[in-house]
């Protein structure tokens, strides 16, 4: 398996339908980094084109990785480790470019249907075919239509047991990620 | 199918494995509400003894259900209005016991192995069977012994692809819940 996960800051949606950059926040990046270390996913991309969050980022990273909270809590440590921070979506692909020597599948994930998404099953066969693979996750109101349009594929939003579909990007990420690589009876 | 969910905040464990009661967490609340409502779960208990912590619960649940957040968002209210507030696991049952006039089945989760715990298909089962069910889950270091102990059955801990199992309880209970409840291609 070579699974890369990105959140992505921008271009997303605000709450009016228009394209933002949300802020960077603290909780997301422990709990993604620690269902991608536990998944298995090679590295999980920071993505935000706003050096000031780049910036809080790192910091968090530093905290974690070799300030206070390194020796404080040494499984936040192996979980941050898997974070890199990148300004756009490309770059992460490039930084994935880099690292395998092919352009990784775009994954992009979705609240609501799109049109032409594919399964769960089909994203799996993907990703166990052994192709380098980018799962991208959206914040705030989600990925930007320009996202959408420039990944390979979008994955079938998350259908419970309700008419209720708004979960946070946290437990959405989790979810997902249980279901395209997890093993369990 | 008659699910109920309960985040514990006591008894729990902390770092150094003593018995604590734990903080109620803003994002635990709308995550695992937002989630509870998403898999058809009736009621979300948040059990807390401390009445400082139940009275921030009521407060916060107000601001979502009523205040301004119930206009702004609301999503979050159908969310919010899910959660009940307990003192103890035991007042959660005894709400249920008046709710469906039976005892329900106590499901434990627990982030390390348990001896004797049951697979997922196990609980799957359960749940299907239509029995009312509580789900428990532990904030900070895991629920104390004292509660596994008390519950009919432990659930196995979530194993991902790695030898990694630090996942927020935020993450866990989703994919949990997606495991137990969810249907998918």
């Amino acid at each position: 398996m070579r699974l890369y996960t990105g959140l992505v800051h921008h271009p997303v949606y605000n709450k009016n339908r228009e394209k933002i950059t949300s802020a960077v926040t603290n909780l997301d990046l422990h709990d993604i980094s620690r269902l991608s270390r536990t998944y298995g996913v090679k590295n999980f991309f920071v993505v935000t084109p706003l050096t000031d969050q780049q910036e809080f980022t790192k910091s968090l990273i530093n905290h974690w990785k070799s300030g206070f909270g390194a020796s404080y809590n040494v499984d936040r440590k192996e979980a941050i480790e898997v974070i890199e921070i990148t300004a756009s979506i490309e770059e992460a692909v490039f930084k994935i470019v880099e690292i395998e020597g092919e352009r990784p599948v775009i994954i992009a994930t979705c609240a609501s249907e799109v049109k032409g998404s594919i399964n769960f099953s089909k994203a799996k066969e993907i990703i166990n075919s052994n192709k380098a693979v980018l799962l991208l996750f959206g914040t705030a109101w989600g990925l930007h239509d320009d996202a959408i349009n420039s990944a390979d594929f979008v994955l079938k939003a998350i259908k419970g047991n309700s008419d209720y579909n708004h979960l946070s990007v946290r437990a959405a990420a989790g979810i997902i990620m249980d279901r395209l690589t997890g093993h369990y009876i």
